[in-house]
């Protein structure tokens, strides 16, 4: 198969095309697969996405840069990006995902747009695969949502909850600490309705509150990503 | 404060000495602060030591690197490091922090390093910053242990539990979909002790068992790392 059209359109022509062709290689094709050079791209991704938002953002504290990095590395994206590519065109896949639509899987399509990325970095630099990652992230990168991104975690969390209809989290002081000079705050958030308590420490109440809200952000965003695609009943605290 | 010892034990000379300081000013002590500097740190960290990984362990499978760099880039293996630099000696604290012993604290000093790791990158290159991250890593890098990390994610978990003495997993088969060719196993892991039950899909009945295995891996261990470091009363699936 020519890679050409894909190299057009990703900007970069491999010295050893070997690499893209396992890149494009599902693990349903049985060995060598794309997964070791997923392992790599994922951490180029990130890498680069950082220093993107790092330099361009220098007014953005690391809460918002958090939230802004997420968005644009999460599967949607990236399987947006993949079909763009069009991907599925150069997939392989063994018989049972082929038959089963493996190739429009927006998992395995963001996966293996990560290999891809892995594959950049070993045929060339980093500075080579960030120059194609910010290509294909340009449309991503110019419509970042800042306003959104870059709420503090207590208002995030409130419209999180207003867009699902679920009633506002409460915030409970559980107990104060130290002397009046070094006092510390222990913040319990509790969102009745969906079961959830968490509790952080700060020096103010604020600072524990929104420590708090980031924690009941981070169980309600990861029980409903991808990450977390089965049934999970139950979830208990079980310390060692 | 002079910088000198510390330069000397990361071996690197800083330029612009604004960054180590920046690097070693926590929160608490106000603006400007470190959390944007380690959020840089911890993506140049992450890349750094995947590189290494990748490289060293051409035979290790992406779940073994994934286990590899997860022990490595730990709070507790950074927090390590730290000490060794004698980090504590340098931190500016607030004075809250400062008088409850904020200066030995773990999350404190791993941030910081990662911190540290981000000014290095800013003030030279990747490469420069990842020659002083190998040299702060050469103990750990040497005694990975190889072979409890590459093990497979049912046998894992096994050993977890036993270690905890909690009865071994049950592996259920909750649904086999598509024709005798192309068949989907849905399988169900049940660690009734802990409450727990994680369900995965694969093309094979022991590639969903291996899934499954490692999401229950993921929150045994998660309820315990220092990442979800308070109480998580309860904790239920909400699909949006």
């Amino acid at each position: 198969m020519s890679f050409l059209e894909l190299e057009r359109s990703l900007g970069y022509k491999f010295r050893n095309s070997n690499l893209l062709e396992l890149a494009l290689t599902h693990r349903s094709n049985g060995s060598p697969h794309n997964e070791r050079l997923e392992f790599l791209g994922d951490s180029v991704l990130n890498f680069a996405i950082t220093i993107f938002l790092f330099e361009k953002y220098s007014d953005v504290d690391e809460g918002g840069l958090s939230r802004l990095r997420a968005s644009l590395v999460q599967q949607n994206s990236l399987a947006t990006i993949a079909s763009e590519l069009n991907l599925s065109r150069y997939l392989k896949l063994g018989e049972g995902e082929l038959k089963s639509g493996g190739c429009n899987r927006p998992s395995i399509l963001a996966d293996c747009l990560e290999a891809i990325f892995g594959a950049i970095f070993k045929d060339s630099s980093f500075n080579e695969v960030k120059i194609v990652i910010e290509k294909q992230f340009v449309k991503l990168l110019n419509n970042l949502d800042l306003k959104t991104m870059c709420k503090d975690a207590k208002s995030l969390l409130q419209e999180l909850l207003q867009s699902r209809k679920i009633s506002l989290p409460r915030y409970l002081i559980v107990n104060i600490n130290g002397a009046a000079h070094n006092q510390r705050f222990e913040i319990e958030c509790v969102i009745s309705e969906l079961n959830i308590k968490t509790k952080s420490v700060g020096d103010t109440r604020r600072a524990a509150e929104q420590s708090a809200a980031k924690m009941a952000i981070d169980i309600i965003t990861s029980s409903n990503s991808n990450y977390l695609d089965f049934n999970l009943y139950n979830y208990k605290s079980i310390k060692a």
